[in-house]
């Protein structure tokens, strides 16, 4: 008898380091995912806004890291509230495993398998990162630096988690709890929330000097490094099978290990049609192969089959994806008309397709309800475009939002990092 | 009774999860290898050329995980063709499961560990990505984009598959099982392969204008972005293990945990030892420190010990490594005379060596025999040559393999797709 | 009984393949350091020595892959010497799991899970990689490129391996062992120990033609490619989670699941901490958001928690990388006025924070002393200084260290590699 509570132990201590293990590699790839973000907004800008655009890029992943930490994470997780919990990271592991062995040895086989609270923590706060990283491409170029800084710092430390707590953690406000609203990596509660920040900045910042003509058509401002662009989409593709697949939180058994396999192929394949298809329309509405849109293609198919990974067969995640990717051109160009400039494309790949992603969950899943998506994806916009407007507002008001004209056409680079991306490259 | 049930399935659970989970992670890094084969291959062309590769390189990477999903995978290894089995992926798993569990509740611990049948497509799909990639360097520079993704979808929906079929999955066609072909992760059944399709395309479309003088000498056209060159070198290197690594199919108990240590040891040996030897030829040929030898080296030594990177101690592994990176050098000083204009050496660096690597196996391998090995290479090339001139022989009566003059004079970026890599930085 | 000892046996193999795993991925994730390293110096160095300097970084983690092998793993773990031991890494498996296989079924579940030898040595190389890379940036744009690749055959084939063995191994040399000098992952075993071969280089070598004007005042000197080296810093925080998270050297059960778990999370906490630290320091200093700072700030943090990444609570970690962050900018500043010309920074930051680390091990290992930290830095410097010294005096003797003035000027790249990095792009 003594052997056999040892057996189950021990299995059980495999179990947990496994799905440990799983959930640090999972979190070290969403992690990665900064850099994509930063080596395509990188390359998608001009040269002379280049050092600005990485030095945002680096500093607002170290910020969301912080504040996540400090208050972030209870408030999405615990109800705490801002630095009440500093410790608590440190001090779960002990406290889950003692309660949980305990529950174990009791259930036999039937308790639930754990993983360390850090682990849980550190994927998490990689999340808040991602979101974060859509809203630097849409107001590249022409932001401040410590303006969108200073936004960072009330983003990953507040709002995202507020809407995290809502949906991820259950919290039922607004009735979504009992609407079900189904996300499984966050279609809307990251990619749909990074794009709401992202327009509020917008709006409230206008578009760049140069990017639409006297009479109002919007031109086309080359980004300056295409294998950046391409990099960045590459690294991407990579960091969201973790940030997919970490998110069935465990790996456990038989049934966990073939749902996580399905989300890495689901994943795979909606990035593979997103990006034909926009290859695809690209070519038949400009008659070329269009790099930058099969990229966007790419990432689109990505953000449409985040909601829900697991369930589709692989030819409808592929489908899902191809409609990610047409959705996407469609969106990249009208909102070019509505004058809304985002250099990069980051408002029309995470919201207007997240949007998509939350409603083609409908395809898959039979417990999931039009109403519940619809709800869940008013709330985020709602809560996250509001907040945001509030809080660039009053960054605005303190400091301004904008850097002045005659910085904006030298580029931010100088005015605001003190040195070229390219010193030697370039000579305009 | 029961509760030995309980422990032996429990056991058998994690072992299903652990061996996914692996499988998955090889994967991603299987995946990875195509941003190392767009960063290599963007790097060594011209930059008026740059964005055209990207495309090429993104695209063929979507377009080959489509067609295997709609037929490929079915070609090599459930006899079943083109579309007849899309769902079948995703139904693998439960009639695998419901049959290995009782298999596994009847046997003890006799059964095999089997992973989730969606991860070892995943784990598939890359690997018809890679052979792929391989031929959009070699055709680099004056190919005709849309030629090039036609290509794509005949090279890996149907010839790749079909090879595939005969030696992974033991097909025996040509009485290769009998003669039992040793090749653990491909140097034939991809390198060659991908080396092979990409010759025929060379043959077919001619060397690049300019590449030789008016007398036959070939003249040097250095690459845009030796940076980016680096970087695909090293992704690939890194991506390698996944490549290698993954192909014992399970991680299992100590002995295949022990054979993969082994693989992951040996596969960085031999890129070592591949790169010191190209570097050090090179120096004794040319009196320079040649970074693109050094790292066509590094490659060479992969391309030469995954044939079998498991038996070879690590020293014999690093030698192996070393004469492919020997090897690659006048591989591509010999194709250089012999007018098969290849820009970044793919066709030395993967074919010349893949033959190297099928017959290296004999140093270590005990049970691969001279004529298996011979009589392998020959099916490959034969077969995968072939049906690629056929293929590109159709496609140029089509459409033309080959841009205009003066689109590649100008450069294909500007033609094909109608933007520059990098539009602020060249002046020439 | 029978049946007891084959569950026993199948946990076992189960938990030494999920070790081994654990292992063989996180010596992937710092093999892609040596990518970082690659990509951080050529960044950071001017065009005309880039192609130069990604030359030296594949080089190096060749040479290093292959001396570790030949000598070093002999000479650090196993007191053998030079080529005496060879086989050995090959063979060490069989030995090693018969006799743990026979203990574990004598101990019952007592036993201490191992894993495979060859993933140990797959481990242990790409870290001799690390020390020796942080050489390279050091004495960038005017060593010569044979001198310093014959260096790195004695770095890491003799002097990185014993000054290992005397405090990984517990060789306890100069009574270290005794004092029981505490470094988790090697803020001093590999950064400082590479960042004093640096300066024993450096010192030798003197500063970049035009560094110091006459007046001796030190003169900026742009990178060429900032995303490049952005790019740099996040594949080096992406690799270290492999380098201190692999260093618990098993993942284990609960216990050790849970310390990986802190170590992931207090390694990217570190490098959060440090990257906003150094970019306010430099605030303040100069005016601007730097970015070069603020990178090596990043580097920094990571360095500084590098010797007890476990201990610490998340917010400890971020404030023991902050504290590395604000060292780094002053320690830049101060080598600049000393004229040691260190063109990116890898003596402050591997040097002078990584003494920093040893020390702050002390606010959070309770059985580390002051004395034993202290004697460890001075034995480690001493040791690899002092040696060093002698290699690089020793090489200038014979062949000279440093390219003539003219090839200084004219760039590196011509005169040891023949080729540009950017043959398109620079005018100047």
């Amino acid at each position: 008898m003594n052997w056999r509570y040892e057996v189950e132990n021990q299995i059980f201590e495999l179990q947990y380091a496994m799905d440990t293990f799983y959930f640090l590699i999972c979190g070290a790839l969403v992690m990665w995912m900064a850099a994509g973000f930063a080596m395509l907004e990188a390359g998608l800008v001009r040269s002379k806004n280049t050092t600005e655009i990485l030095t945002k890029n680096v500093a607002l992943y170290a910020i969301a890291c912080t504040m996540y930490m400090v208050c972030g994470y209870q408030i999405m997780y615990d109800g705490g509230f801002f630095l009440s919990g500093v410790t608590t990271v440190a001090q779960m592991d002990d406290a889950a495993i003692a309660g949980v062995l305990a529950e174990s040895a009791e259930a036999g086989f039937g308790g639930d398998a754990v993983y360390s609270g850090a682990s849980d923590f550190f994927f998490q706060v990689v999340f808040v990162a991602t979101a974060m990283s859509i809203v630097s491409g849409a107001v590249a170029e022409r932001m401040k630096l410590w303006a969108f800084l200073a936004f960072a710092v009330v983003m990953t430390g507040f709002i995202y988690p507020m809407e995290g707590s809502w949906t991820w953690n259950g919290d039922a406000v607004f009735g979504l709890f009992e609407l079900s609203y189904s996300d499984y990596a966050g279609s809307g509660i990251v990619h749909l929330a990074g794009a709401s920040a992202a327009l509020a900045g917008v709006v409230l910042l206008g578009p760049r000097k140069g990017k639409y003509s006297s009479t109002g058509a919007p031109q086309a401002i080359p980004g300056a490094n295409l294998p950046l662009a391409t990099l960045g989409t590459f690294i991407l593709w990579m960091g969201w099978f973790g940030f997919n697949g970490g998110s069935t939180l465990k790996l456990g058994g038989i049934g966990v290990a073939n749902e996580v396999a399905n989300v890495f192929l689901n994943t795979n394949a909606a990035a593979a049609g997103g990006l034909i298809a926009a290859l695809l329309v690209a070519r038949l509405m400009f008659g070329k192969a269009d790099l930058t849109m099969a990229l966007n293609g790419a990432l689109a198919g990505l953000v449409a089959i985040t909601a829900e990974p697991a369930d589709p067969s692989p030819l409808l995640a592929t489908l899902i994806g191809a409609v990610g990717g047409t959705i996407v051109v469609f969106s990249i160009i009208t909102l070019d008309k509505l004058k809304i400039d985002d250099p990069v494309g980051a408002i029309s790949v995470h919201g207007t397709v997240g949007i998509f992603g939350i409603f083609a969950v409908l395809l898959s899943d039979p417990d999931a309800t039009f109403i519940g998506q619809l709800v869940g994806m008013l709330v985020i916009f709602g809560w996250v475009f509001g907040t945001s407007f509030i809080a660039w507002f009053a960054i605005k008001a303190v400091m301004g939002l904008r850097v002045t004209e005659e910085e904006e056409v030298e580029g931010v680079d100088i005015s605001e990092c003190g040195m070229e991306a390219y010193p030697e490259f370039v000579n305009q």
